[in-house]
């Protein structure tokens, strides 16, 4: 069965982990696991007060994501560079097990950009260690990239 | 710590879903999960007899994976039109949990064909039929992927 947005969402937002997929200039692909939280899109804050606090937009249709402490091979991350030439991402969840009766996945289209706004990262990290207690004892230090969803897919083998 | 081709191999054939990164023309990234068998790359019996068994290169270099009966959005899959624009592709594996002591993820860069020879599809399919017993009942209809991987690179944070 296909997902409506809301049901993709919600799914989405449910996982521990999730997969970034990235294209170069060149159109290699390239994906990697990552932890994220859901949240509103990043602005100011008077221009929508609602934005003032990361937990009421838990389920909005930014992805935030930071680069962290977990190994990686080099600060200029490849995710990075893939984003700064070529903002179009995908983002995925899904579900496996033995029983095919049970798969599902969703999938997130968007736009990635990489915050430099402090409001901004702020949030995001406050709303990454609300999900992940090793960020709330060791805070993330790398860039945080933020996920615009102009797109959610999926679908299930059966209802949730 | 960084794995060696071999053990990053390894640790990818032990998973049951692997996700499939590509790029359509336009760069625009898409990712899927699937279902796959490791084995030797594909091609005529006679120039390598070792390849006529698909039980001997079950740690070889190639990925197979097939359109099968788990639903989709189309047979005109949007995998298979980005792979016959754009053959680079990556597949990641990785393991979470809550304790990242024990993450690892590995992915496999390679080059990406669509299999139309019928020994070959033959080969791939009875890789996957011997991983997935869904396979043996119900034997996948679609079109057949073939992943020759040119590079394979992880890292795990705690040897296996």
């Amino acid at each position: 069965m296909r997902l409506d947005a809301a049901s993709a969402r919600q799914r989405f937002a449910g996982v521990r982990v999730a997969r970034l997929a990235t294209a170069g200039p060149d159109g290699r692909p390239h994906v990697v696991p990552f932890t994220f939280a859901l949240g509103s899109a990043p602005g100011p804050v008077q221009d929508s007060p609602v934005r003032a606090s990361p937990v009421q937009n838990s389920l909005g249709d930014c992805i935030y994501s930071a680069a962290d402490f977990k190994p990686k091979s080099s600060t200029d991350l490849r995710r990075l560079r893939n984003i700064r030439a070529n903002p179009r991402v995908a983002a995925l969840a899904d579900h496996y097990e033995d029983d095919w009766g049970r798969l599902w996945w969703v999938r997130a289209d968007g736009r990635a950009a990489i915050l430099d706004d402090p409001a901004a990262m702020a949030l995001a990290l406050a709303l990454l260690a609300g999900r992940y207690p090793q960020y709330r004892d060791q805070p993330p230090g790398g860039p945080v990239i933020s996920i615009r969803v102009t797109r959610w897919t999926g679908w299930a083998a059966r209802p949730a």
